[in-house]
């Protein structure tokens, strides 16, 4: 049974999703797809609109066969460690292809710049180390860095993020010696940030923009009925959408409440940054307000979202080292599959070497962990709706019969 | 210049307690009458409907002429450190004596109960010691050893709040060995816990209870018309008064986002308790259920309670034993005063020996905790009320001109 694994958010699911989806299947010719998510929380430090058992059934309504977890220490990171640790999960499936979109479309270019890459280590090395050295943010550094030693000769732009991301895959394919091979797809229209819905392929930021901040209604011509049907019903049942104003006040409080040594201990939080986040907590009336007092040119809006979720979560630098010092994750946590996902699992039960679990029962490895991270986010609903939700991951797993 | 301290809350002040002032200055034959309350958290583990500069301005208006604050760390606690705290303050104000309310009237009796303690230390601690092995509460076993010592003959009811508060002031007076005189007052009708109002001198319990549970204005007749007013306008800024249940979402998600060794960490956790914290977080609807849920014999309701406020204030184990390792305090906090009052200080200014300060600004030697515990305090208002009303504790000291 043939499989390609893509890597993804879904936040939410939309008619480029979609796309790449239904192309990806059909270029790989694979009879099993899986997709690897984020879970609550996503790799730009955000909360995701609505959570990922809701955003992992639209998945499987689409017709993807396996939402497989990609865990909050792999999610909730930069680019190399998202990467890492969803090429991991989809070595240990042992997926055939795996499939992303990218500005530029040739795979061609990302393998010419990973031998680059190799060939100049030390140069890159240094490169990225001097641009570190001279306040750039680690993404900038890397931009810097990449363009010296491919000598302008790689055509990818890495001002793109998709490209960065994309890079990344590649990478940890070489890196693992995988079998996997690597497939790109060129992502049509719409760039990442672009914040107009006027198109059938929006991007997924136009939406949560006409979600959040026009009326209700206006994202249909982009994402399908089953998503906007889901994502209708989650706000009528729990009275929100889950985007970072409504913890700011949680958010708050947590940063006012602790000490300093505690601030530092949090993942992410270095450099002096915790004095600031607690001054700048003080003066802000808005999540808004409070990023834009925050940010300085070494730190991206991406990296402090990043930190404050973080702090959301009380994860720690200790704990999240020591979750990453494992090679393969621990275990895998299945969200929702359908007939031919569950197909696939057992056809190749044996080869798989890693557990798998569909429920955050023990012996799941990332039971606490996860169990907080979801509490975090489930906080800001209604208590009925954080009693209720807070039972998902026990419950049994989401699967389409059809 | 004569003084005379009381050890107040003011939650919120009423007419019993303006009589009880007003007794105290007539018997004493006070000049100056200083109230020394806790801050914006209470010794039964709750928060004050308003906060401490409401309440001390209240004070004030009504003829108290310096309000000095029990620090946090002596103020939620049991009544042994809360009398501690607050008789040390006194005597370092070298009050010339200190009045309390009580059930019996007699300050024979305390003393006399103090001589038979002395008498029977041994006993007393060993009768203690037995009860709590038994599993009873530490109120209870106090009472229990109180009764065996004094072999009946000693006329004071160890059921009542008041006696046994009364009982560690005369005995903290005597233990420092300081010139303070002890003085009692009988208390005039109502019990502590008694939910009537319908009398003019109603319990602080329930006028809190006509307040949140009945409409609004039911209160006249029980408190003097100034404390109506702060109370009304109060809420008509800032959208609420301050009761356990609208911190219960903060509590919530607090509670589940710590790991058990930081709750083990938290002053007040022992034996165990953490666990059953968390387990009864998840199933609670409401802060009464959480705490139903939790409750056991050992456990009294105000015990939980100071457990949930140094959760919510992240007040720990460490912190506090150090602050309370300080034989007197190492500075104390002046909330109010009138002309009295200053005129008071600078009548003493040099045979006070401890610094007092008008101020959180360097150098107050609480800034820290103070500011963490109010902001977990004003955590639950709009964002621009808990802007407007942080600035408070930097501003200049509320004075009294009349």
């Amino acid at each position: 049974m043939k499989s390609c694994g893509l890597i993804v958010e879904y936040n939410p699911y939309h008619n480029g999703h979609h796309y790449h989806f239904q192309q990806a299947k059909e270029i790989t010719g694979a009879d099993c797809v899986i997709a690897v998510m984020s879970g609550n929380f996503l790799q730009r430090g955000e909360p995701a609109l609505i959570d990922k058992f809701s955003r992992a059934r639209i998945a499987v309504e689409q017709g993807i066969d396996l939402v497989v977890e990609l865990p909050y220490f792999y999610a909730v990171q930069h680019s190399e460690l998202f990467a890492k640790g969803a090429i991991r999960i989809l070595d240990s499936l042992q997926t055939d292809a795996v499939c992303f979109g990218s500005e530029h479309g040739q795979i061609d270019e990302f393998q010419q710049l990973y031998q680059t890459i190799q060939h100049h280590h030390q140069e890159y090395q240094e490169s990225l180390k001097d641009s570190l050295q001279q306040g750039h943010s680690y993404p900038k550094a890397n931009e810097i860095a990449f363009y010296q030693v491919s000598n302008q000769q790689v055509a990818l732009d890495f001002t793109k993020p998709n490209n960065i991301l994309g890079f990344q895959y590649v990478k940890n394919i070489y890196d693992l010696d995988s079998s996997i091979t690597p497939v790109t797809i060129e992502r049509i229209k719409n760039d990442y940030h672009d914040l107009d819905i006027q198109h059938p392929i929006a991007s997924a930021t136009s939406i949560r923009q006409a979600l959040l901040y026009q009326e209700e209604g206006s994202i249909e011509e982009a994402v399908p009925s089953y998503t906007n049907d889901v994502i209708a019903q989650y706000k009528k049942t729990h009275g929100t959408w889950h985007h970072w104003q409504v913890y700011f006040p949680l958010l708050k409080y947590r940063v006012l409440t602790m000490t300093i040594s505690e601030l530092q201990a949090i993942h992410g939080v270095k450099e002096g940054i915790e004095n600031r986040i607690v001054e700048t907590a003080k003066a802000a009336s808005t999540f808004q307000e409070w990023m834009e007092l925050l940010k300085t040119k070494r730190y991206t809006w991406t990296s402090l979202q990043r930190i404050f979720t973080h702090i959301l979560t009380n994860s720690q630098k200790s704990e999240i080292e020591n979750l990453l010092t494992d090679h393969h994750p621990k275990g895998f946590r299945i969200l929702a599959m359908s007939k031919k996902g569950k197909e696939y699992l057992r056809y190749k039960k044996k080869s798989i070497e890693i557990p798998w679990y569909t429920s955050n029962k023990p012996p799941y490895p990332y039971q606490l962990i996860d169990e907080r991270v979801d509490h975090a986010y489930y906080s800001i609903l209604p208590m009925h709706s954080q009693q209720q939700l807070a039972k998902q991951p026990y419950l049994r797993p989401i699967i389409k019969d059809a």
